[in-house]
């Protein structure tokens, strides 16, 4: 296995720059898991539960596990090790000191170990570590002498340019959702209408059906999908964050929006809409205008360029085109009602920010992975349209990670 | 939908008991998605990212959440809600305040409304929020007067004897995980043994391919694998946390442990042991050692009963067969390595508990769904053997929610 993504050269400057920012001698990133997304750049994709990170300036990152089962997977992460051993581990667990103490004396023996001296302040990120051990925990490094600040921001922006083996991983799991959703195509071009219902094999095709489908095309892959997915036909798609109900029944000349955001290592996020038999005149005209911005969108890509800038140059063009959208009108529910986009990572919401008021990490720099997804919704029309296309600000320009056809049409797909 | 499992009658009474004899005035459960274990007994499947219960002795809790977009998922919970508006969560947005210091403003004021009094103490549990965020509310909210003490164990006993929704839960993702074993049978009874390689369809088969047929399986029903899996055949399952490599071809006369434990909103946990061809007399011997002491273990089923006493009968029975055992030899690397079982439900491991030294959470009760997974371990000889059953203690009884064959012949599975 390389070196973790995380331990890159420009990765460690950055985690240096940052801590100096924040006034911290130390990253310490506690987690439940190494898949923890403050953790997983770190450990790489090692099976570890219960583990740390320590980050100092200008110093490798040490990896802490408390399992003496656990060795083999700890010294996948090449990094180098505080062991179980070294943690005193097993003297806590002789004391009866239950979880959150035990977790509690192990780290501040860690940090004694690294030389990380109590006086000073601590970054502290991770996600999966209970709030009630956190709790108990920081207390008791408080109480020893080391205060706490979070860094689940400087963490973001550690990650947001992908390293090599992150941006493997992003392509893994974007083959995946495009492949899902050329089999949802495949799937609706095989329909038949029966009085304006479609039917697949002799039965109505459902909502449930198609998450089948998707969901063993990306088991597959060998891919997962922690956050769900969006299968959401007619009105349900005419609100971005309604995920589609598995009982409805998919009818002709009504939108179907497919959203996938699988996970491997890494999230990949993808979004097309559907319509078969006769599209509606409004229909096509709301998925001509995305894909107008969205083509716009692609074209405005580049290193320097703001988030916020496409999204206020997207909002300017569909104001254009006569659609509601949250520059012209704040707080719209019809027309073009989100963000354009976001980054992509080991969460699947990450930097680039979309924001207007974001800071550095709004501009888009080299090696981001990000979403570009306009949409038009019109509740009481009954549909919605958004297209989402996953790319890659490579050194050599942008790359579109899930190059798919845009076509209403599942037919077109073919 | 239903009211959540976490909120019957009896949930409450222990809650509230558990509550005081933490002397606390309420729990404070902190998620960063109502998925979260200690979170989804009280909100059901719904979907909302950061949100928050209040559960006070005697009174229905309450739920929190911070985005006016997620009303109708927080409405499917069925408990009285804490909406963004009542925990003025755009007031603090306003004033610029930072996600972690929002987030504390916003569960003071809930805390305030909930007439939790400051000063008094709060049981805290929620396994998603990150460490950083935990720091700074905790911090704030003890500023404020309020104290924490962690409440995961709390939760775990709550979560302890399933409710009729969450047994329906384990039962689908048993079912799931029990036909992904019939699909591993049915593919190794159809290989052909040459050179002592196993081949299937023309190609050797590889640990790979039964992993991909495994999560296409599951997927099929809705079941993700958030812990992976085991698949590990001959030396790699003689270590009882290999998981198995995926490049490893599969061989004649030797073994295959095949352990699954997916999820859907709840887990469930399987396993079986598998031999093509000829099987070596040790092995035969050990697979009849584990049988014996599972169906003993089965037997010994009921309420009243400790966990640690059945893995003091199993370790007693292997050590009548001379096998190494943890009680008659601790620490030992070969022989029967570990626990008998644990309880299963919103997390993979969780009570009823089978250590020595537990209290109540030791002891089985009517509800608890656990799993019996006697194994033995040869790591010289290259092999290992587990038969995992998963079991719920129900009022007439106690029902296998993992019917299977425990053969090892693959082909006595059809």
């Amino acid at each position: 296995m390389s070196a973790p993504p995380g331990v890159s050269p420009g990765r460690l400057e950055r985690l240096a720059s940052g801590l100096e920012e924040l006034e911290c001698s130390a990253l310490l990133v506690l987690a439940g898991s190494a898949r923890d997304p403050d953790m997983a750049p770190f450990a790489g994709p090692v099976h570890v539960h219960s583990c740390f990170v320590l980050g100092r300036r200008g110093q490798s990152p040490l990896f802490g596990y408390l399992t003496p089962m656990e060795r083999e997977e700890a010294a996948a992460t090449g990094l180098e090790l505080l062991t179980p051993e070294a943690l005193d581990v097993a003297r806590w667990a002789r004391q009866g000191a239950g979880e959150e103490r035990l977790l509690a004396e192990v780290l501040s023996q860690g940090l004694l170990l690294a030389q990380v001296a109590p006086g000073t302040r601590l970054a502290l990120a991770g996600r999966t570590t209970g709030a009630g051990i956190v709790a108990v925990v920081t207390r008791r490094l408080e109480e020893l002498g080391w205060s706490l600040v979070p860094a689940h921001d400087l963490l973001r922006r550690l990650r947001k340019a992908k390293s090599e083996p992150e941006l493997d991983a992003v392509r893994h799991a974007a083959r995946g959702a495009s492949a899902a959703l050329r089999r949802v195509a495949e799937l609706l071009a095989a329909t038949v209408e029966r009085d304006g219902e479609l039917w697949l094999q002799g039965e109505r095709l459902r909502v449930a059906r198609l998450r089948r489908e998707v969901a063993s095309s990306l088991a597959t892959a060998g891919l997962e999908q922690p956050e769900g997915n969006i299968v959401a036909p007619g009105a349900q798609g005419a609100t971005p964050h309604s995920a589609g109900r598995d009982e409805s029944v998919l009818r002709a000349a009504e939108t179907l929006v497919v959203d996938l955001f699988p996970r491997g290592c890494l999230f990949a996020d993808c979004a097309r809409t559907f319509c078969a038999g006769a599209v509606p005149a409004a229909v096509e005209e709301a998925h001509r205008a995305v894909l107008d911005v969205l083509g716009r969108a692609h074209r405005a890509l580049a290193p320097g360029a703001r988030g916020w800038d496409l999204q206020a140059a997207a909002c300017a063009r569909l104001g254009e085109l006569q659609v509601p959208n949250p520059v012209a009108d704040p707080g719209t529910t019809r027309g073009y009602v989100h963000g354009l986009g976001h980054g992509v990572g080991y969460e699947l919401h990450e930097y680039p920010s979309f924001r207007r008021h974001a800071g550095d990490e709004g501009v888009l720099e080299v090696g981001d992975v990000l979403t570009l997804e306009p949409g038009i919704y019109e509740p009481a029309a009954g549909f919605g349209v958004r297209l989402e296309d996953l790319v890659w600000l490579g050194p050599d320009g942008v790359e579109i990670l899930t190059p798919l056809p845009y076509d209403l049409d599942p037919r077109a797909w073919a």
